[in-house]
């Protein structure tokens, strides 16, 4: 078997190990529309390894299932009619054993190709990429589906607990910088091109902001008074009757937060606030008096700063790199037909699968999401 | 054991039986608003018998958990808060296993009861009749569940299929009748109290509406002409761009019907019609220029009828009866409370347990509902 | 001219005497859906005697604008597309002068008919009474135009104050009665055929409920104990936030209630209670341990009653009497269509027009809407 | 009088004059929740002048009327409780005439000021730049109310037809340049600070995408393919049913397109085709392989373009320049709290005031909006 290919199945593996702590009743859950069920995460991704490589590139191959293509494609419009994505978890058939017939069957189909032939290569490594981002969601989705039980259940999906960092302040001098992936190695189409940007003097934080400094934005009112809040945030805010971050609770006069490995727990003073929306990132950066970075800061930073540890909201719009061109075809709709209305956040989690960051990720949500592992850092102006 | 039990438990098996034929997966299924997952049924179907038998009337009774009362009361504002009607898709937990469990303790628990005790002995008697209502919700929702995969998978629970009846009119003469229950045997408070209701001359059909019959209806163009329909249904049928009954499907020039047990079908002309609103039942009458019968006409009819087979859409709206007064407490929110906006459906159905019809039983449904087993038969005036 | 014409021109002089003290920005405000602006009520009952008068029966008659059957058809299918109800408020155009000179253009040609032709006298009379019909629209939605200002203005539209009747109760035996409309005099299709029902012995109120019978069961805490309440009733008025009837005002410790002729008003208790739901009436009547009047009831008593005061909910469902049968074409969309999802009232209101009622007029109207002239009695079995 | 009152009344006077051909019936439509009616912006204009200046600087000042910061306050959170957006059209009180009072009120108010006082001078140059921005939504608003009248009439508001400019592309070279505002001149606070922006080399056309062009891209069956769009834009086009840029309509085989001056006319092939979204904008850009220009790259070339003749969408997102601090208070939230969701346009439009417009301004809507006067002109790198 030629090498690449135990990358290939040690990631198709990680997928089916977080779910190993499941129950059946768990796997086609979806409590929102923005979450999918677990059995739909396996399925998906299998499916994106079925059409992209193996009905262009295996002989004579015949799909496992002549429905799968409407079951288990996500967005691709290329790919024709699917599921209606609020209908994900009205699907009980197939049943996870299914699944996981269907995970196998196409992984040993894989095995098939040639992964010398360079646009199989290219496409397994993007099913492998693919695959990892879908790791990282499944972490969210499960983490929502549990915390949304009225029992709150716990479960180990191995995960650290995300860290502060240093603290302390990172100068940034003015100066014309270069961002965005360049070379070789595998990056998404919209890490590139690399470009030239002004970067302003400034100062990023070392730290993440913790529960106990966010604590303080709550107990100062922080929800209640508009003036920190951007419009469409206080309409969120008010429309949605949020007081906190998402799994927060207040029981009397204190805070207990849902976490997945132990379930209901007081709050961590000196852990990262978890679980914001950009709104309330924004607003806690304007009670403090400072900003969020830019990606560029942020990009420019990375390897002084404890990466891993939550996605940070950026005060930069996600939106195309100077140059920036989808490829034409399916996987053109990869990246680029989400350039709208949403942000960007930096710097990986610790739900982020071991060796799928780089300096140059972008990752991207609406303002109002938060049920990804998101936090932030501070920065300001010279 | 006292054996009033043996009916007990009959009842109780029934429920688990009509789920014995189910994936794990099928239980926690919500895809719509107004159905309930299977588990939810066994579990709240136990939770009646808890909170209205065991905790007031066995000594030192613990709750079997202490949220259940909140995750499986339905609609009892007696008995506090409870999980909001469009997330009980959402509970994976308990599992289905758990719920056996609570079912098997609470079995055993009510056993201890004295059933001679004339209170235990209407409360067992209505958690029964309850149960078996939830036996055919049941029926109901599973087939809901399994005919919106897109996979249309068949299961047989052991349910009949419905049959025509007689063809013929059934002679009505004008007179002053009586209606309602009256007497010992069980029946629920909306079917009383007795009274007299004056009988207009008419006729009533022993058949159902075939899907031949019904079939001419839209090939009339029955769905694209307004003067049949009520202005809420065809408002109805705009909204919703319905074509036909539930689970038909047209292909190319074909009518195809899901059926539980044997999933996709062609249309069987000599079945009666069935998954109709009242809506589409009083459009059809209108369209032969007949109407629907009223439910004193039903009720006089009853024993000339074929029963059992589908409920049937009367003209009359689900209201008190002359006299009637709802009990106190939380066992009056049964009935009384859902009468507005409803329409009487009688009759019975195949899926309606064996042993729980009456002639005085009043069914009630929405007039946009049509995932129950309604059909219809025609009347007319002298 | 024929004497018959001179009703004609008194009735269609009062639509405009209504209308005579509004400020031009008052005809077209439209702030809730099931509001018309007045302007749209002066041109749809013009567009009424245009559309089945002049254009069947007057020779060469030239529709006076050829867009005017688009924007001024209320509901009438058999006459084609129509504005849709909810954007009545954005014709700004027509202007009013335009209006009130296509109201003179209609009256003018209608006095060539001849009202001998029995087909033009029926229909002659069926405008009429629809125009009647509109007044009292028109009155309850100046009033909810005016008391939905910021500014509570008043106005003054000669309508004369609702009274309580005299207290007491009238006795209704245990009867076969009948009901209903017959004979040559004008009455709407919906009020017939006469026909017989049997009626049980009961009583009912001579008097309607007060604002200060009403206001006990406000103080009681009537609308936060859900036993007073139906299930839809009960979710509604969490849903609208509701905490009294319609135009009253909570400030401090006192009531006001927004009048139209006097604007805003401390509540007075010798006047009956207006401007309540369905669910409003019958959670008082529970409160009360009484019920609400059927129609049959209501119409038995209807000379022994103070009439013309408050339109009265009844208990009985707006359904066909036994033989109706609607009409064909478009003047048989009147009535019949709406036979689902409503109630009854009874005994007319203030808001009347004189000679428009009778003993057998059946008015109706959903269970949550209250901007009409709404009030009730109370009745209870033997 | 200070020659400063003069520029005053010139603005305030232009506002009356737009409203000019309106019917008293025009003046408090609300046809969508994003249009105010016309009376509400004369009236809101005014406020502005009481609330920030007349009140805090004029003493012993009396407000015109107790209620009117409830009635015209827009969107200023410090300034209280306001009418609901979507309720602006209800309000037919106070009337026209009443308004125009006001105006005439707080007008002669106004002249007992001293402009010379640094923080009047400042704020009533913003009151007048405020009351100049009205002005262009004035257009925008009674555009869309008497374009969605049924009968579509025109008016004259003596606003130039826009045009497309010169053929050809402009070249700009790769370098570091400086965008935004400084100096003494007025400017809104969004427009700095100054600072530096990297632009890589690119070219922009001269001219603006015509009707004609834009007709291709439609009979291209551009709206029916999803490959142009952005995901949520593609979304946006089934959910609406949009298959043209607003005020289009196909007849036959023919497109009309509603103007204000001359109502229905067929298309104008050499105009610039207007009222488009982003998402519109950003479509026929990639039909074309070609993208919209950023912010800076306009503001670059800004002398070279015939500007003023519709607002052009650019890529850019509307958020904070860097070292862009909001003022605190009420006139904080001007600009600020909008920096989220919305795209920039530049260039200004035939409806912008003479002498509102500069090279800076920065102008931003939804990605989803296009009842305002937006074009769009192409870009491409290098």
């Amino acid at each position: 078997m030629h090498t690449f290919f135990s990358v290939y199945q040690q990631v198709r593996a990680h997928s089916v190990s977080l779910c190993k702590a499941l129950e059946i009743e768990d796997f086609n859950t979806q409590p929102a529309v923005f979450v999918s069920p677990p059995k739909w995460h396996l399925a998906h991704t299998t499916w994106f390894f079925e059409t992209f490589l193996l009905q262009p590139f295996l002989p004579n191959y015949q799909p496992f299932h002549p429905q799968f293509g409407f079951l288990f494609n996500s967005y691709y419009q290329h790919e024709g009619k699917r599921v209606q994505r609020d209908h994900r978890g009205w699907m009980s058939r197939p049943t996870v054993a299914e699944v996981y017939e269907y995970r196998a069957a196409i992984d040993s189909a894989i095995l098939q190709l040639d992964p010398e032939e360079p646009e199989i290569f290219r496409r397994l490594t993007l099913g492998i990429q693919h695959e990892q981002q879908h790791q990282e969601l499944l972490v969210y989705d499960i983490k929502y589906i549990l915390g949304h039980q009225p029992l709150f259940p716990s479960l180990d999906l191995g995960i650290l607990q995300p860290q502060l960092g240093e603290s302390g302040w990172i100068k940034i001098e003015e100066q014309l910088s270069e961002i965005g992936h360049s070379g070789s190695q595998f990056a998404f189409d919209n890490e590139g091109p690399r470009h030239r940007v002004f970067l302003n003097g400034s100062q990023i934080s070392s730290q993440l902001v913790s529960q106990e400094d966010y604590l303080e934005f709550i107990e100062a009112g922080g929800y209640q008074q508009f003036s920190y809040w951007l419009d469409e945030g206080w309409s969120w805010l008010q429309a949605q009757n949020i007081h906190a971050p998402l799994y927060w609770q207040e029981t009397g006069k204190e805070w207990w937060i849902y976490d997945l490995k132990d379930g209901l727990q007081p709050l961590k003073p000196q852990a990262p606030v978890q679980h914001i929306s950009y709104y309330e990132a924004d607003a806690y950066a304007r009670f403090r008096a400072k900003r969020l970075p830019t990606e560029a800061e942020r990009e420019f930073c990375h390897d002084q700063l404890l990466n891993h540890q939550l996605w940070e909201w950026t005060q930069s719009a996600y939106l195309p790199y100077p140059g920036y061109r989808a490829e034409g075809g399916a996987l053109g709709e990869y990246n680029g037909k989400f350039m709208i209305n949403q942000m960007v956040l930096r710097g990986g989690s610790v739900a982020t699968p071991p060796g799928h960051l780089r300096a140059t990720y972008r990752n991207f949500f609406h303002p109002d999401e938060r049920w990804m592992y998101s936090g932030l850092r501070l920065a300001e102006d010279d």
